[in-house]
């Protein structure tokens, strides 16, 4: 496998915009990648397109060469694909593979969904669905019942409070009140957090990521021919994707996500890098809980003590190993198909010293995690300067 | 990139299966596979789905680690291609693409739909969806309309016949009855699809495929390991993806498919074969224009004479170049997620001479055409024994 670089990079803001189909918001996230590496439409060999339920969410399925063709690429593999909220962090994880294994030099990968044209009790149905149907959702469980299962038991086996994850609401809420691009710019207090509407106890409304429109992209080049492309780009140390089973109660353990565990080993073990080592991650924080037990997972923190350093201000803009920097999912917004994707470039953002008002001093080594469904996907991947 | 084999493949029959979930047909035809080439769950490395409308068909959703889990599979990259009736296909392209540039060794691919639960109308919505919905779909198309077009068109510029569209389908439902495993296993005459029931002008039930269940799979290796699992492996001769527009009046002539002509002129140079070299071919006959049409993109025929040749019986068991021995999608079922993958299990029982009835004396090379849409996305792959 031959080193990868990003070479390109570009998104839309993450929001609410009625006016804006899936494939404009696909299009202009890919414009602005190919404009950010300089590259012409002509040069990509192959097209990779992470999204999640566009076929439910605005009746269109096929969506790769329809974007494709938006893009004006002409003719080449033009692939979607599907993995529940790490949908395009799996497609970016096959066109680096096939950049790293020398099947293609120049690819793009664009991360798409288009979720606020449906009313909120369709999204819920349609989220749903990256659930085991059969078991889980004919019982009754939405995303947020099946995290705050998760949060309940977090808190019975390592004594989480719900201070601990309303923290990371606050953090993210700070974070994302100063990233211009973020779906909702609110920073909101520790008070507030507690004292949402619940919606799954014990998850209440700021403990729960936001429904957004939104699209990112990047461009993959083989790291020699990098230099032809951009004049900052970023070079992809680790990559790797693992699966794990769909429902719950399958699982040995809701508190601790083996794919997670997995993929991480396998980054790690690529970049040649440890844990402590990372300067910044963007985590796949669909619901707070969903954070903390991230960062135990890739062995930021040990097991059980995600909450406690969240309070501590551990993953704080000014903590040792600030996380979601750009808000995450809780406040940049979370347009399933978009966000492994974004996460990419909110990384690059931050490596290429472009993070505004959020800049970090040191950001040399990034990972972005990507989390599909319950836990039955995820993709982690290493970024270095 | 290196030589590839498939050294292993199983399917479950095409037809109407109200017993047998998507999952419990995916996970049978996984398993034949792997049992076919000797090989257990853990060898696997990565897995690839091919699914078309799962989601909207059975309501589940993240379906390559729900259908991995099913088989074995414990951990590794679980992945689901979507590119309309070419998805497994396109899963088949990108496996194959990661076991020659030297990303994995082993890699399994399963092609699966799921579509008699839902009523014909529904259905039909479904299939839609891989149209343009915006422009062709909310203006009343559907894709018997659109392939009506194509045929209105052919027959307008070429002269091509009702008696043309008529001898395909009484072909592959000849060849069809002698597959056992087919869904419609039925000879039918000149007559009787002439006087079928007109679904869409001139397109009657007779020129349409079938709506099935069912699944495919193929596990393939690098060809220097081959012989470590079967005994007859399928060398990988050449395969390639290319896309297209997918709205019909965005194309410059529609009795041509640019991404069909550019799959196959790639997968013919990487074989180093000509279209006259081809002892075999299982092509996309999603109705019975496309059969022909998939004849003259391919070479097999001049343009224009896809009609005659097959009212002629150049693509008949005992013709100078069989095609569908299967029965194709027109009488063998088509399952859309599984088609692509399907063909390529048909061709290798020609290619192991273990076609039984169907059973051609000649089949060295062979070759699958798999048609996404109204010719969005093809991927053509060619193989030998």
């Amino acid at each position: 496998m031959r080193p990868v670089s990003i070479i390109g990079a570009g998104k839309t803001p993450f929001g609410v915009f009625p006016d804006k189909s899936l494939r404009d918001l696909a299009a202009e996230a890919g414009s602005k990648c190919l404009k950010n590496g300089s590259a012409s439409p002509v040069q990509v060999e192959a097209f990779y397109l992470g999204n999640f339920a566009g076929p439910a969410f605005v009746g269109q399925n096929h969506l790769a060469p329809y974007v494709g063709a938006a893009l004006g690429l002409e003719g080449v593999p033009a692939t979607r694909i599907e993995a529940a909220c790490a949908s395009s962090g799996s497609a970016f994880f096959h066109a680096w593979t096939a950049v790293a294994s020398g099947a293609y030099d120049i690819v793009l990968v664009v991360g798409v969904e288009k979720m606020t044209s449906q009313p909120t009790a369709r999204v819920t149905d349609i989220l749903a669905s990256a659930g085991e149907v059969d078991g889980e959702v004919r019982a009754g469980a939405t995303f947020p019942s099946l995290f705050a299962m998760i949060a309940r038991r977090h808190m019975h086996q390592f004594g989480t409070r719900r201070e601990h994850l309303a923290a990371v609401a606050v953090k993210n809420h700070a974070n994302g009140a100063k990233n211009p691009e973020a779906h909702m710019r609110r920073a909101i207090t520790l008070e507030q957090a507690l004292n949402g509407r619940m919606i799954a106890d014990p998850l209440t409304l700021y403990d729960c990521s936001l429904v957004s429109d939104g699209a990112a992209a990047v461009l993959l080049g083989p790291t020699e021919r990098a230099a032809e492309f951009s004049p900052r780009p970023i070079r992809v140390l680790g990559a790797a994707q693992a699966s794990d089973r769909l429902a719950l109660a399958e699982k040995e353990d809701i508190t601790t996500f083996p794919a997670v565990r997995k993929a991480a080993g396998k980054a790690f073990q690529m970049a040649g890098v440890k844990p402590e080592e990372i300067d910044l991650a963007e985590l796949h924080d669909c619901f707070t809980i969903a954070e903390i037990i991230a960062m135990e997972d890739l062995g930021f923190v040990p097991r059980g003590e995600g909450g406690p350093a969240s309070a501590a201000g551990f993953s704080s803009l000014e903590g040792e190993k600030p996380i979601n920097t750009s808000g995450g999912l809780k406040s940049k917004g979370h347009p399933v198909g978009a966000t492994g994707v974004g996460q990419l470039c909110d990384l690059a953002l931050q490596l290429r010293c472009e993070a505004g008002e959020r800049q970090l001093a040191r950001a040399n080594l990034g990972l972005a995690q990507n989390l599909g469904g319950s836990g039955a996907t995820c993709v982690v991947t290493i970024l270095g300067r």
